[in-house]
This record gives structure tokens, C-alpha cells and sequence, in this order.
């Protein structure tokens, strides 16, 4: 199975890339800039080398064709300044499958702010764009970039996973728990506001100097424990 | 020192009296039926005594006199429903103090979504209905109410607390950080959108089946652990 990783070359898709091809899944990365993508899945391919143990190998393309490789399932990890243009320009290539929206809508000027589109959250926004054609599911979207590229060490952090069709959130589930992440279905795509929300309060937590340490991830807790 | 829980006859008021009242805080636990707010308080004595350990005794009153019994601190849990008319009732007992929200405004008959109001959320809505004699902070909104009621088990579940007056944050981070909980600094009101609505995330899981406990909290969690 290969995935596509769009906006793959900022620090959340190179690290997404990582975990997942450490995992066996093959992905494509997607760029605007298909050069950019092909020399940062170069990159890519020769730290997973460097790291040692077995991987498969990740591929660069520009958006499109990214998108267009993944039978099943396109991840979308782009700023939300380009959430909308992006999808605009893949769509087509969206038909039939799932797409997984990683995309924090934060403040302008301030990514300690939660700053929803007005469909309130990026994930409803994505599945209102695409229509009934494209099962949008929202995930991963806690996860520290840093935690990510951090390969020898385990993800520090629970994923959320939300959307309106229960069969393609089980199946996004089952991706991301191969990366070794305890995931949770946190309901409807309108749940999205809630899990979205997260991210600046732990952006916040990362920037305060009250907090002794960065790159915060958040855990759900059973009692007794 | 004396705090007043209003509504605090409810199952997170008589946790959180529980929890103060054993960490040495004297409580005045308000209700709008003062007989009520009195029953409750002895019956939460007694399970204090039972319990085993030093405490401060918990007294009851109406909201009114709960209120102006407390020096510096008055916790609000009432249902969001409750939330404005409660606070219009007592506002005269509250100049110059403290008031900690711990309310969470739910969706209308769904307690697994965030409705909040039209101030952004239950924590704004209060500073703005209260002005800028009272200094609100919006905590413990996602501490499971069992847990709070479980004396002999430490709460799962960190406290993310919010407001515009950092002396304010501190002192409530002080007060709560007596019971056994780790507290964060989570910014100014604005954040009580991204705060509360933890809350209906949280009871989604504790009602969902593919969840293999309740009472869940939320913690925040450092990488490399």
C-alpha cells in the first residue's frame, strides 16, 4: 500500500514520512515543488539508513501525482493557509478515497490560538470542500514535529482520530497504531473542533518557560493509574 | 482560609469539596436550597471521617452566603445551564475575589459535543458578565467527577487553568496543586475554548464501548517517556 504525504516537506510531513515508512508503508511525498520533494524523500530514505532496521522506501512527486499513487489513503499536512488551495488542487485525484487532515487552523499571528475557519474546524471544512465523493478524516494532529523525526524515540502522545464515516476512521486507526500511538475514536468531523483545539494549548505549554520541557504530548489517563 | 463550591451539591462540587476540604481548606459548599447544601455537607463530613486522615469540616449555606463566607476564592459548578443566573444571583458577594469556573458548556442533549456560548466560552462569558472587579479563571473543567469522589485514588488528570490575571492563575494553580494535581498555565480566558472542550471528548470515551475504562483524564506527557 503506498500513502501520500501532501506538504510532506514541512517538519510534520517529513516526520509522518519517517514513521510510516519505518512501519512498512510505502508513501509518496507531495510538494508544490516535485524537485523539492524528490531531493527531501532522498534525505529521508538515507536517514531511515542511518537509523538501521527495515523500511520502505520514500518517493517524491508534486502534489498531484502524490496524491494520485495512493489508492487508499492521502494525508494532508500542509499550514492551514493552503488547507483550501491544496484540496482544491488535488480533488480529482481524491475521488473514491480517504483523506486524512492533519491541519491545525491556528491564529493568525499566533499558533498559542485556536483559529477555526468558519465551517468550525479544518476537518468539517475539508469534508464540505471535497463532498460525499472524499471520506475526510482528521488525525494526528497533537503530534509534535519534533517527536516525529525523533525516530529512536517512541511517540509521546494519543491520536484522536474523527470523522463521519466510521469504516475509513478504523481504517486510518489501523495506519497510524502501526506507527506504535495509542489511538482514540473521538466521533463525528465536527468533534474535530475539540481535537484541533489541543494543539495551540500545547504549542503554548512548548513556548512557556514555566514548563520544563518542550515538544508536549497529550495522554489520555485511566483512573488508578 | 474559606473557598465556596456553588452548586457544589452536585457530583463535581462534592468532589472538589472532598478533595479541598481534606488538603486543609476550609469549604462552604453553596446551593440554592441552603437545607440541602447543609445535608450534603454533613454527609460529606462523614465520609471524610470515615475516610480516615485530618480535614477541614465542610459547611453548607445558599449560594449567597456560601459566597461571602469565602475570602478570596469562590468556585462556580453548576450545570451551564445554571451558569449565568448563578452568577447574577451571587455577583454582589464576588467584588474584589476570585471566581474559579469550572463549567463546561455542553451541547443541548449531547453531552459528547461543545456548545459554547456566543462569548467563546463558558470562562469568557463569566469575566465578561462579572467586569473587572471579579478576576475569573476557568479550571478543573476536565476532571472526572467519580475520581474526585474516589478518595483513596490521586486524580487522573491534569488541570489546565485559564484567565486574564496571571496573580489570579497562580493563587487557583496554588489552591489545586494542594489537592495532588499537576497544573498548567494554559493563558488567558481565550483559552477556555480550547480547555473546555477537552470535557466532551473525554465523555465520549467514558461512554464508548471500544474504551476499556471510564473516568478517563487527559495528561500532559514530556517526549523520551
Amino acid at each position: 500500500m503506498t500513502i501520500a504525504i501532501l506538504g510532506g516537506t514541512g517538519p510534520q510531513g517529513q516526520g509522518l514520512a519517517l514513521r510510516f515508512a519505518r512501519s512498512g508503508v510505502a508513501v509518496a511525498l507531495g510538494s508544490r515543488d516535485a524537485e523539492r520533494a524528490h531531493a527531501i524523500a532522498e534525505d529521508l530514505n538515507a536517514k531511515l539508513t542511518e537509523a538501521g532496521g527495515s523500511f520502505t522506501a520514500i518517493t517524491g512527486a508534486d502534489n498531484i501525482n502524490a496524491a494520485q499513487s495512493a489508492e487508499r489513503m492521502v494525508m494532508l499536512a500542509v499550514p492551514f493557509a493552503a488547507h483550501e488551495a491544496t484540496l482544491e488542487e488535488v480533488r480529482a485525484a481524491l475521488d473514491g478515497k480517504i483523506l486524512v487532515d492533519v491541519v491545525v487552523p491556528l491564529e493568525q499571528g499566533n499558533p498559542r490560538g485556536y483559529g477555526p475557519p468558519p465551517e468550525g474546524s479544518a476537518t468539517e471544512a475539508a469534508q464540505k470542500l471535497l463532498g460525499e465523493g472524499v471520506k475526510v478524516v482528521g488525525a494526528l494532529h497533537n503530534v509534535s514535529a519534533h517527536s516525529l523525526n525523533d525516530l529512536p524515540t517512541p511517540i509521546n502522545c494519543d491520536v484522536f482520530v474523527c470523522g463521519d464515516d466510521l469504516a475509513a476512521k478504523e481504517e486510518v486507526q489501523a495506519l497510524i497504531e502501526g506507527i506504535g500511538v495509542q489511538t482514540y475514536d473521538a466521533g463525528p468531523a465536527k468533534s474535530a473542533r475539540c481535537v484541533e483545539a489541543i494543539t495551540p494549548l500545547l504549542i503554548r505549554l512548548n513556548i512557556s518557560k514555566k514548563v520544563p520541557f518542550s515538544h508536549a504530548g497529550v495522554r489520555i489517563w485511566a483512573p488508578g493509574h
